[in-house]
């Protein structure tokens, strides 16, 4: 790493806050150093479409070097930061390479939070968060019905076609309706002693209704919707037991077995631990929060640091009315983009002192392949057109990567087939000889 | 598995061979099981594209239910044969579940081969047959770009970026001609330490010419488009050791050591192990030649069981001239076609007696992004329309399956824009907690 005069930047994350960062920093007279764990920035919305055989991984994931190719003063480094080192302002790298900085923006998000049974439950219900995740879920999947063809024993062949999504949330709603299409559409003649549209797919879901954070009116629809699909959705159930071939469930105070070889964890994030580093590094503990998040101030910075920022799902920011703003895209992209441009600001000599303001632009959520919810201040919408609007505002956020001609040709095949081609049983072999996915 | 009073035909392998026997069954009275380890056909011919980022894995892949979806006289099941049982005909899977046959033919083609140090070479250079080598040769040769960015060591640079291809067959051409344009030509902007421009691409040919089963002014040809390329060729060249930091090679009896950090084998194959299963399920270990392939009639049975068939790479079969066959697509196609005949004939009651006849179509291999050697007879081609001629070649046969046109689609983007969509580096992460992949 050579050393200059020129401003020192260093974003670690390439998700949607870091990216927004460095875009927002185009053509400023700085040096900036991405550094990422991987080398794509990966469009995780999109994330079941991979997980049910829809689209390739490389559909929805673009590498971070060919994204800012033509933006000069942004080096992309593959590595994985271990520790922070305030005192000279550097970041430590898991070869022990410290890398100096003037501003600092951490953008690592979140992962999956199995409540406290992390070690033993994320093996048998992998989340949605990566495209290893993704990839491991559509083996599953595939392999369940696979073994469900084979197997004459009729309570194994129901246990083996029992898919099992945890969470109604945006993301369990769109893996259930995504599996029931697989099943109930896209395999339906592909199989000769079962009948893929026999498999049961339920959605366990603690409260009431599912995507609770909607208007009642669009959680109903989306209920409606998922059923019409052909998914049964269990509301005040809670999750008590995974195993291998079996989970447990309570309702209404009553524990109940559910045979089942396929769960899916769509339940809780927590934020990622880096988090806790950067807390430590500052010797305030408080600066994170009950889920990891770590606490920042009006301008996305922390305690003492105003050059130090933490930004997207990683950041605890609290919005005027006192409610701390959520974990999804829109919040990580706005605050990317104004730390960029905060900074951009400040290396010519004047910080701006207006706060972040984030801007609510609406929620959404696919259920299926034509029908959507979205919410917008008052606007409702659901059904076909709510998924046109979903479709738009995906294509058009995809469009900014060299892979949206792919991405809406392989969505409109799909379409008109009914099909997915991507149903491919992978990785199934020991292969990481040298492995260089780096520690968290 | 049922039982009927139907003729019953077990097909081991969805390669180029079992395919096309099957499909030469369509609309025949019995019942086939079609066995695989994997979900999916795989157009190997194409894996080197996959190796160097340029085509995904579902590009050229299909699966086998979705391929047979509408011939209703066969049942796909996933599955690995362990062994045969020729007294009461069934083969036995790796559950120990038989399954009866009358009809048995077996195309399992052929894995790596290492001249004896499998053990020792395999895992420090991978071989190019399954869609997990592939990705695992891409995951290798972009980390080694990434970590050659990182690094300050010019030496250590250096090795980072010499890649070797070992074998001067159409394969190791392939492969090596596309690493020198992912390298010269896709990432040229992409970097800002290192320039991808100076990488070193090594092949490495035993013989005095690469490509040597093809007339020597091609074999001339495609050295001097692979050196236009940018690649170095070591003819005369024999690899004596694998390091993960060297190759140690002989050059007129002269022992050179090389640095380098990626080693891509393309050198050897050899029959898969179920061959000789066979031949000891036969009692006659003379059944298999020295490479493991299993010696059959001029009917591509086997001696004294006219009724079970080995054909494709598995196979040796001595064309009328005595040479043996060569293991490629198109010998497997039309044995498969072949036996497929002759089994719909066998079924009506009169079994066919003449013997299988290759018709030998011509070769052709592609240097690069735009030229291709191709012979047929005595029409030898290269350069540009060669190149044409072999995608059109192949566009036809992809265009069975119903990803055809994103291929077709996705070459198009990559030629226009000389990108590389697909560089993504995945896999690098312990996965399999309830692994499916069967063992041979």
């Amino acid at each position: 790493m050579h050393h200059s005069t020129k401003p020192q930047v260093i974003v670690i994350g390439g998700g949607f806050g870091g990216m927004a960062c460095v875009r927002a920093l185009r053509g400023v007279d700085i040096e900036i150093k991405l550094v990422d764990r991987r080398n794509f920035h990966l469009f995780q919305p999109l994330l079941y479409q991979v997980a049910s055989g829809g689209l390739s991984p490389a559909n929805i994931a673009a590498p971070l070097r060919s994204i800012f190719r033509r933006q000069k003063n942004i080096q992309v480094l593959l590595g994985s930061v271990v520790d922070f080192n305030l005192s000279d302002r550097t970041v430590i790298l898991e070869d022990q390479i410290s890398i100096p900085f003037d501003y600092l923006i951490v953008a690592t998000g979140s992962t999956h939070h199995y409540f406290g049974r992390d070690a033993e439950w994320e093996p048998l219900a992998p989340g949605l968060k990566t495209i290893e995740d993704a990839t491991e879920i559509r083996r599953r999947v595939l392999t369940a019905f696979e073994q469900a063809e084979r197997t004459v024993d009729l309570a194994k062949r129901a246990s083996l076609l029992t898919f099992v999504v945890v969470g109604g949330g945006p993301t369990g709603v769109e893996m259930a309706g995504s599996i029931c299409e697989l099943a109930h559409q896209s395999m339906k003649n592909d199989f000769r002693s079962i009948d893929p549209a026999s498999a049961r797919i339920i959605l366990i879901e603690n409260s009431k209704l599912i995507l609770d954070k909607y208007h009642v009116s669009l959680s109903e629809t989306a209920t409606r919707d998922l059923k019409a699909l052909g998914a049964e959705i269990w509301n005040e159930t809670r999750l008590l037991e995974i195993f291998t071939d079996h989970v447990i469930v309570s309702q209404g105070g009553n524990a109940k077995r559910l045979e089942t070889n396929t769960v899916i964890w769509a339940a809780g994030v927590k934020a990622c631990r880096l988090g806790k580093k950067l807390a430590d590094a500052m010797q305030t503990p408080n600066q994170v929060d009950r889920s990891g998040r770590v606490v920042v101030d009006s301008q996305c910075a922390v305690t003492g640091h105003p050059n130090i920022f933490v930004i997207g799902d990683l950041a605890a920011f609290s919005a005027p009315n006192g409610n701390t703003l959520p974990g999804v895209a829109p919040v990580a992209v706005q605050q990317g983009d104004y730390v960029g441009g905060l900074i951009a600001k400040s290396v010519r000599g004047s910080r701006p002192t207006q706060p972040f303001q984030y801007w609510d632009k609406g929620n959404m959520a696919t259920i299926g392949r034509s029908r959507a919810i979205v919410e917008a201040g008052k606007i409702r919408m659901s059904g076909k057109i709510a998924w046109l609007v979903w479709l738009f505002i995906h294509i058009m956020y995809l469009a900014r990567f060299e892979n949206r001609i792919l991405v809406l040709f392989q969505w409109f095949w799909n379409y008109i087939s009914r099909n997915r081609t991507a149903r491919l049983i992978t990785g199934a072999k020991e292969q990481n000889v040298q492995d260089v996915t780096l520690p968290h």
